[in-house]
């Protein structure tokens, strides 16, 4: 890169030989990484580390991590060739933090006193904590909102990557959705997700600038059987019919980009689609027990599917009460969103619970910043959400404040992979 | 309580009377709590419940948890005896939820369908996860903003409970700063701490209304010598040279309200300031390592005191370089903030790094929300903050955005006692 990385380079290498090699070394000392050290307080979290190389970005089917910090860029350069070396930079970066060796390079390059550290610290000592981070590239890096092929890749926009609809009771807020580029990071330790979204902007700077971000404190789906499922913020149980890492013809069918989908560059990717969705829990709060339950599908203790016992039962959307009635309603959340009702559509569905403070009307900022992975919005994400929109029980009590939409491009193969490098070969 | 919970009492025995004891049981038993179920993902996190009576309250010398929900209340009724109610409920809440029970109650009361659960339920089968509540009363709970005595407390608030001065620099936004009422729920998963609020905002309803509320995400101190130090979002170890659990006769001259301090009520209290300090992690990020260092006056790397080796080494600040110049700056930090500076004034520090997503200006919203506890801020707080706030090199990044000042009154001593028993005896 040219900016940023080159002029620390130039400062560290002056200050090399300003301060001598004895205070080069020094400085090394001091901030060599000390790998027994931990300073969190869950020793037993799982806080192994994730391959970062292969066939497919992590993030995705990865057991779905304990924490989120999630972050839309804004391109602020006009030169593709900086873009580029920033995708470079970052694939650099993401491939050490993944694996736990950030702090280890401030030991390294940042060891000159005169030069900013070449890591920003905080994450020092602490495990991997199963890092994941997950790049996407949004509409707007194709042609932006004046029409502009900034890039010169608008043909390259694959067209499942086709702007959302409008859909109903949408109350969009601009300057929180959208963006060129995003970066999911999850991981175990939210401080380890934080400092890679905050190392990846530091290293951005002049080139990318942050346009939203979101931190995301529980996790409200599993993405793998191993996985107990979590709890949203409504008190239910999430993930439940979710795809899971195990079901490999549905992956295959509902979440990989396969041949002949569209641009070569995108095969073995997926795309992203964003919701950050306010959930007005106090009034959830104040709706009895059964009509709570009615509005979801589900009973609320155990997950299962009204009118069966079993949290992986199937549902039954045909039974009815002794009343005649469905016993699973029609306006319920599940039977909406079920494949059965959407042409066999499934999601990938990682989203994780919010807290932004409170809203100063005495109600809590909070709901579910919903993430959902699939192999063609077109065919997935937004019939299900047309439908949910127009007839979902529970739109009562959400409001859709932000939306995003990225093409995640396929894993990075090998040291000489870089994030990108299809799309702009 | 007169609102809420006995009108959810009545609901419940109307519906039990219609749904008939068949359906009451069947309730219970899908909301029964699943206690062999962790929907976290860290399952050797510290887990266990924290004694909840005692002569002092927990969540002070309690070793700190890694997670923080903090709210501010303000009190809505002019009913003295419908706040007292609500404390006791509260008490009573806190009591539950901070052994791990409080997804039982679901089960027992609100398996009834036609009733609102009497839990929210997103903490169903997790466990305690050293949950802790601490309650503290703001100076308006005495004397509001216009100067009325709306519960007849006006002559029972304490001298140490002064208004805080205006500081230099000082940028507080007053909608979240104060509050007549304080909350702080630390945990070791953010979805205990988040629930336990929840529910008590949800208790309260109708007689306090949120006024803000912040989420911390991972803590920046230790209160026990036997955690590990944890760093800050500047990358620095923080907590080091903290007031800690061990400090049995600093506890009793720093911490705890001795007797004749002042009013009987708020003996064996502490008093407690949050200040929300944005960091400008960006700019701080661009500024030389060397430079870091001398602004706090310790080694990034170690967390030793400059020209020191060990962390936990005193500093010494007379010590001075071959320039002459002294090796722990005038304006560092640790040289303004410790006692020496401050006629033997020590703080009890126990804040939590938060993100609040990004600014529109392309940077995180990011910084300390900053929590000190002690036995007079007028002798500690404020002269520390009045000293740092005019020296202090680091303010250059540093903004303080919300201010709070409590007084936490003593422990709950059992279950006949009550937080504020002795307040509005
Ligand atoms: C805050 C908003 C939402 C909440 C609280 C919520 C909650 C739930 C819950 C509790 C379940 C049942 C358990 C499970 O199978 O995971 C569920 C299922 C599901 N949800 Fe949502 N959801 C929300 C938004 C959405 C959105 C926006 C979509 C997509 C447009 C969606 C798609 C689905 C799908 C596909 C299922 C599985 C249905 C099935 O196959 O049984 N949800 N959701
Ligand atoms: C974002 C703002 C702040 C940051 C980043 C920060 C950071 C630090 C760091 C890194 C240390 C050294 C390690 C330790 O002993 O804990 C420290 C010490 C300390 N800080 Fe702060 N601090 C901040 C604000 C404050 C404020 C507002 C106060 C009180 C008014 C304060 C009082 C202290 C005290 C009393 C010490 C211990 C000094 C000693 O005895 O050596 N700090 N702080």
């Amino acid at each position: 890169m040219t900016g940023n990385m080159s002029r620390r380079r130039a400062i560290a290498l002056a200050g090399a030989g300003a301060a001598g090699v004895a205070g080069v070394a020094a400085g090394a000392g001091a901030l060599v990484r000390v790998a027994t050290e931990h300073a969190s307080a869950d020793p037993g979290a799982a806080s192994g580390a994730v391959p970062f190389h292969g066939e497919h970005q992590a993030g995705i089917t990865t057991p779905a991590q304990d924490r989120l910090h999630f972050v839309a860029f804004d391109v602020i350069t006009k030169d593709r060739a900086r873009l580029v070396e920033l995708l470079q930079e970052w694939t650099a970066a993401a491939a050490r933090m993944t694996a736990g060796k950030d702090a280890g390079v401030l030991g390294a390059v940042g060891g000159v006193p005169e030069a900013p550290p070449d890591d920003t610290g905080e994450a020092l000592g602490l495990p991997p904590s199963q890092l994941t981070l997950t790049v996407g590239f949004g509409p707007t890096l194709f042609r932006d909102a004046q029409g502009r092929d900034r890039f010169g890749i608008a043909d390259r926009r694959p067209p499942a990557l086709a702007d959302l609809p409008h859909f109903a009771g949408d109350a969009l807020r601009p300057e929180i959705s959208g963006g060129d580029l995003c970066v999911q990071a999850c991981a175990n330790d939210p401080q380890v997700a934080v400092h890679a979204i905050r190392n990846l902007a530091r290293i951005g700077m002049g080139v990318v600038s942050v346009r939203w971000s979101q931190l995301g404190f529980g996790r409200t789906s599993s993405t793998s059987r191993d996985q107990a499922t979590p709890r949203n913020l409504f008190g239910f149980k999430d993930g439940t019919a979710n795809l899971k890492a195990e079901d490999a013809g549905l992956l295959r069918d509902q979440l990989w980009v396969q041949p002949g989908d569209g641009p070569d560059w995108m095969t073995g990717g997926s795309y992203l689609v964003t919701r950050k969705i306010r959930m007005l829990i106090e009034t959830w709060d104040r709706s009895p027990l059964a009509e709570q339950e009615q509005i979801v599908g589900r009973a609320k203790g155990t997950g299962a599917p009204l009118g069966r016992t079993g949290e992986f039962d199937d549902p039954d959307f045909a039974a009815r009460g002794d009343d005649g009635q469905p016993v699973i309603a029609e306006t319920a959340h599940v039977r909406l969103a079920h494949p059965a009702q959407n042409d066999g559509a499934h999601l990938l569905r990682r989203g994780y619970n919010f807290v932004d403070g409170s809203d100063g009307l005495g109600r809590l900022d909070a709901g579910l910043f919903f993430i959902a992975y699939q192999r063609d919005p077109r065919r997935q994400f937004v019939p299900t959400q047309t439908r949910l929109s127009r007839q979902d029980a529970m739109n009562e009590y959400l409001r859709h404040v932000s939306s995003g939409l990225f093409a995640c491009p396929p894993g990075v193969r090998d040291g000489g992979d870089h994030w990108g490098r299809a799309l702009f070969a």
